[in-house]
């Protein structure tokens, strides 16, 4: 009984023993501190995801070319090395809306869906042969007419193995995109010709905007499987 | 000291700091758990405003429409009263590719800028004379060649006194894109004509994302400068 009398102060309810012992007062104001510092560090955290999110490496990708482009030397995007050592007459180390269109669609790494009306311009043509060699794989769907005419790369990127579809069910297979890896989307109003890039007025959006660039993908996907030579018929939906 | 003796039994420690202050052991759990809850309370924050960014009523429109459109009757678009009462043969209270594009076209409350190679739809230019009615400030550029072909509609809008003007610097003013209200921007391979909307394979993009809208807008209010009657003489920047 002695024992648990004497026991009794240190037992004291919380509301009491602030009273007598300043030590734990001080310990009280820590988990003040402590608290507010943690709210702090919550509010700063959410203001870090916020700049990251607005200003990160890695944000969403959404670009517009315009065109006519400037005409400039492209050599150094299919050969690094040789950017200090090219001759050829046309302006060096210049980016135009041309050179920035020929590095998102050598920026593939796994796949490239092509789906392009006309198909003449011979540094897009070599850019697509360059990835396939790299081993990216790509499939090309065009329009049946314009896949025949003089100056057209289809035949060459047959020739090189390349997978290539040509519409039959439409007037015309108008559409001007490219998807690469499945994640960045190419399209406008740009066929990949040469008039096109050097003396129209053209557009191009870039997105990695999902919502913009999964209707494409389907889109591929149900025109690639129409337009099977094995399988012709399709409805249109 | 025989207190302190007696007090050892009844305050056993979880570690050696302990032994001598109960009270400042449910201080520390405190301090662990309210450390938790603003832990927790932060995520939640998180949780709450990524919801919020997901599913805002407010949320950025991204869209893609698909060519050839459905044929179906339209007219409840431009007359909503009639929309039990026509009587024409298409099917009627459905919803296509291209009564959505009209609903974004019809859409504009202040302003409508619109940037196109061919236009011989009648639909779109009645719905583009409708937004003229309402008073939406409407500016058309096209390309001077196909402004005359037959069937366009470019002669009517003038007529009815809205301000065109034809590009007159490039091979083709290739461009299919409409601005609305100076926020959502219309664009892709899709020109204005009733093939391009009932036999093509074509693609829209319909979307508010600033960073795709206003190189438009920008670019938009370069060649109706460049293309002002007054000054046909601009550089190509």
């Amino acid at each position: 009984m002695m024992i648990g009398a004497d026991e009794t102060p240190s037992t004291q309810p919380v509301s009491a023993w602030w009273r007598q012992k300043p030590g734990e007062m001080s310990v009280m104001w820590t988990v003040r501190v402590v608290g507010l510092g943690v709210v702090a560090l919550s509010f700063s955290l959410e203001l870090l995801v916020w700049l990251h999110r607005r200003f990160r490496p890695g944000r969403i990708l959404n670009e517009v070319l315009f065109f006519p482009s400037e005409i400039a030397c492209v050599e150094h995007i299919f050969t690094p090395t040789s950017s200090h050592s090219c001759v050829c007459s046309l302006p060096h180390g210049v980016e135009t809306s041309f050179s920035r269109l020929l590095r998102h669609i050598m920026s593939a790494s796994s796949s490239l869906d092509l789906c392009v009306f006309a198909f003449s311009n011979m540094d897009l043509c070599r850019a697509v042969l360059a990835l396939h060699r790299k081993g990216v794989t790509i499939r090309v769907l065009t329009d049946k007419d314009y896949a025949a005419i003089t100056g057209s790369q289809i035949g060459v990127l047959r020739k090189a193995g390349i997978c290539v579809r040509c519409d039959v069910s439409s007037v015309y297979m108008h559409h001007k995109f490219a998807v690469m890896d499945g994640r960045l989307l190419i399209s406008g109003s740009l066929n990949w010709t040469l008039t096109a890039v050097q003396s129209n007025m053209e557009n191009i959006l870039v997105t990695e905007e999902p919502d913009l660039v999964q209707p494409f993908i389907k889109e591929f996907h149900k025109l690639w499987v129409c337009n099977d030579p094995a399988r012709y018929h399709c409805s249109s939906d």
